[in-house]
This record gives C-alpha cells, structure tokens and sequence, in this order.
C-alpha cells in the first residue's frame, strides 16, 4: 500500500468539492486555479461546471496547469420511459465520452440512472428489473463508441439509498456481474469506480474488489459517512470525519495494482459548501495525508 | 398468491406506525384498541411502548381482544465496545424473548447493531467486520435460551443506510449466511423479517427469498420508498405512495409458502404521524387491500 503522508501526489479533486465556497457557487476556472495553486496534479470535474466554462476553454486550462483527470463526472441515466428517451441518453453518454476523451479523462463516470421519473419525484413505473436492463443496454451501446474513442467507461455503483433516483446498479457485484456480460475479455475498457460512501457497507466487498482485479477498477473515490447522516445526498463526511475505515479499503484496492489517483468527492450543503474552497481544500490535503 | 382485496384478515399493524397522532404521542393501549375496533386482528408492538403501558397490562389486553402478535419490535444491538456492553446486550435480549413469550409473539425481531455508539454520534471504533462477528455470536447466544422459550429469532437485514448506526446486517444473503451458520438444520427457530423498504433495491432479491424458503421467512413488512426520501428514518412511505413493487416482492415470498400477516411498518415524523390515527390505520386498510 502507498504511503500517503509525506505528500499529495496521489490526491485528485472531485471539482463537485469545492462547487460551493462559502455558500456561493465557485466556477470552475476558479477551482482549477486553486487546485493548481496547491501542487494537486488531478481533478475530476462534472460536466455542468465544464459546460458553464466552456469546454474548450476548460481544456486549455487543464493542459496550462499541467492537470490531469482521474475521471470525468458523469456518464449514465441509461433509464428512460419510452424510445425517444432512451435515444436522448445515448446520444447524451456520446457527447460525455468525446467531452472525457477531449479532457484526456482516465474513465467516465457512469452514474447509470434509476426508475425514470423518480429523480423529479413522481416515477413512471416501478420495474427496477427493466430499469437494470436498460442499464445494461446502454451500457453496451456505449462501449462500442467509448472504444473508438479510446475512453474507458466506470461503471459507479451507488449506495443502496440512490437505487430508485439515481443508480439502480447497488453494489460491486452487480456492476462486475455487467462488466463480465459486456467485456468478458477484461479489457480494461469497462470497469468500476470504488467509491467507499456506497460501498463500505458491503459485507462482500473485498471479495469484490478481488474478483474486480486490476483490469477492472478505474477509479478510487473517498469521503466519509457521517453519523448521524442528515440528508440522503447533500451531508457527506471529510475524510477522517466519519466512520468508513478508508485505508483498510485502499488497501484491498491497491493490493489488485490499482495505482491511481484518491480523489477526495464530497457533496456538503450544511458544512463544506459553506466554507472557503481554500479552507476545503488545505483540509483535503491534510486528511489525504493522514486519514486516507 | 393471496387476494388481499376483499377483506383484510392478513393485516397487521406495527404498533410505531401510529405511535403517534395528531403530533402527539399515542399509549399503546388507545393504539390496541382502535386497532381490534377496525377488525384487525395483529399487531407486532415495540418495547419502548410495552415497557410504558406494562408487560402485565398489554398481555392481558391483547388476549382480551383476541390480537395475535406478527412480531415482537426488537432484540438485538449485539455489539459493545467493551465486555460489560456485551454482557448488558446479552441479558437484554433475553428478556425481549421472555416478554415476546409472555406476548406469544410468532417471533422476535433482531435490529442486530452496528459500530457501537455510532447511534449516540460517536462511534467506538470502525471495525464493521468486528461489530459483524459479535452480531453473529449474539444471536447464536441469544438462540439457545429462545429455543427453551418456543421463540423463533428473526433477523431483520437493515437497508444499507443503517449500517453503521442500527444493524450492520445489511442483506438478505448476509442475514440468511448467518442462519447457515447457526442453525443448518433450518429448524424454523431462526430465520429473517422481510422488510421491503430495508431489501427492494436488492437486486439479488428474488434469488434470496428463494433460498430462504419457507423455514427461514418470519415476518413480511411493508411500507414504501418515497422519492424524494427526506430523512434517512422517519420518512416512509405509506405502501401505494412511493416506488416499491410490493406486490411483486409479496409474490416471491409466498411462492415459498409464507402465509403470515402482512405488517406495515411505517416511521413518518412529516405525514403520518402528524395525522390522527384513525385516518392512518384506515389508510392502512385501504392500501393493504388494494396495493399490497
């Protein structure tokens, strides 16, 4: 296992972060900006920051400043209610694989999408089975035009919570069980990211992220889980603020060769959101050093 | 599959469902009384509310209305930062079977724990696989003294999201890998509480219920899964309003050949608990009959 204490080389920004500093929405040229400032060679941002910049603008900064992607946030919401839906959110995951391949993304981020509807609050139906189905279609339709553009696709199975709003693939299993059907090869062009929020529950998850392997985990995403938690997607803990035991996962993720980038996600209305990203992200540095 | 349409012989109510009305807490007396006034004939109470009437005053009350107990709300929270917190759990879940006894409960319901103190806000330690080896051995424990007093254990896996602070069994896999383990002879004394808030999201649902059979499947609750969901506890859904196919998963469990009540459970500090529990018990009805 690498030793993280004597620097942040190995630390990655998720730009979702430090989207808020101060309670004020931060744009992304800003954040690259303090990212740079800070020696941090990674990021991953979400595609509505990059659109609100521009994203050849953003691609220009990125290359200026010398950072890297350890993932572009986010591909999925393969689900939808009729044809002409499920047309859109191909055509959509397209345009995400030519954004990632532009920015010279390590792997999208597929966040896959769950009962359509039910993200705006009223579900058009209730087959979670069909819903699972769609995913994998998609997923698979996806992959032929990922590989031309040379990007791997991350599978990011969510916490349990999220199964009928945001991602109705649950656990490792599941998502290996999508990678084994649509890449049995193990190329290395479908894997998943290992986020520890959703997964350290999971009383199978080192025999998962074994049977994942090196070929097969694109990403590694760190938080903490708060008790008590006070809002299902907004309340996310810092590193070391929580109760998932990080480095027994990094541990189990590094013994597969994964050799990448922690990137440090977090999604905080009523606390980091509310600080200055400068406070954030000295603290990220110093909780990747420490406590990841 | 049973009709549940023209009658509702098969409901019954979990006492928390109306524990309070109008805002106001309700004593389980005037709770076991409105319920028998509205021919339902099974409950499945919870201690707190026991302890407060009187185990002496409830059992009696109970037999004179001729109400069976579903089940018996709850055992377990097994693990303990220390001896003396294993010792205390120990003894306590032997009296919840003695009161489940006295009650004549079809079986006790284990919410088995999580990360000791995490529910206080301070968690002990981070050790789940820890917590997870106690939870097991306290069952097995708590399992000889409940065959000498004629009570089937039921384990309740808990959704994901009460891993750390309320039950660190989190599957029906993990919860049915622990009645392999403790009773291979699937005697029918222990076995697990199907809920379907805390398992729809399973993708490996059906395949589990199936595996548990008939022995193992001790209780059957239902309530709903709101989307949004607006606290991680006290937000549950009345069955028919959010996106549970509970029919469905109703289905699968007696295709093993349960034909045992059908208990709503709801917890619902902005709805259902603000209303008077009149209206909620007939809600109750309503949906059991036309959603369940």
């Amino acid at each position: 296992m690498r030793d993280f204490s004597q620097d942040h080389r190995w630390l990655s920004i998720n730009t979702a972060t430090v989207r808020k500093s101060r309670g004020e929405d931060l744009p992304l040229p800003r954040i690259l900006a303090a990212i740079a400032e800070r020696g941090i060679r990674a990021i991953s941002p979400w595609r509505d920051q990059v659109a609100a910049a521009g994203l050849a603008n953003v691609s220009k900064q990125v290359r200026a400043l010398g950072l890297e992607l350890s993932g572009y946030c986010r591909g999925g919401m393969f689900p939808a209610a009729d044809a002409a839906g499920l047309r859109a959110a191909r055509d959509d995951n397209r345009r995400a694989v030519d954004e990632a391949a532009e920015l010279r993304a390590a792997c999208l981020v597929l966040v896959v999408g769950g009962l359509p509807g039910a993200l705006q609050g009223q579900a058009a139906h209730k087959d979670i089975a069909l819903a699972r189905t769609q995913v994998q279609d998609g997923i698979g339709e996806l992959l032929e035009h990922a590989r031309q553009a040379k990007m791997p696709v991350a599978i990011e199975p969510l916490h349990p919570m999220y199964a009928a709003d945001r991602a109705c693939v649950n656990t490792m299993e599941q998502a290996l069980d999508i990678c084994d059907a649509l890449d049995p090869g193990r190329s290395g062009d479908l894997g998943v990211a290992v986020d520890v929020y959703h997964v350290w529950w999971d009383p199978k998850l080192q025999q998962q992220i074994a049977r994942a392997g090196r070929e097969r985990i694109l990403a590694f995403h760190v938080c903490d889980w708060l008790t008590p938690t006070t809002d299902l997607l907004n309340d996310r803990g810092m590193p070391g603020d929580g109760v998932i035991d990080i480095p027994r996962i990094r541990g189990w993720v590094e013994a597969q060769g994964f050799a990448g980038y922690s990137e440090v996600e977090i999604f905080s209305t009523g606390n980091w959101w509310k600080r200055p990203h400068e406070e954030v992200l000295d603290t990220c540095i110093a909780r990747h050093r420490t406590v990841v």
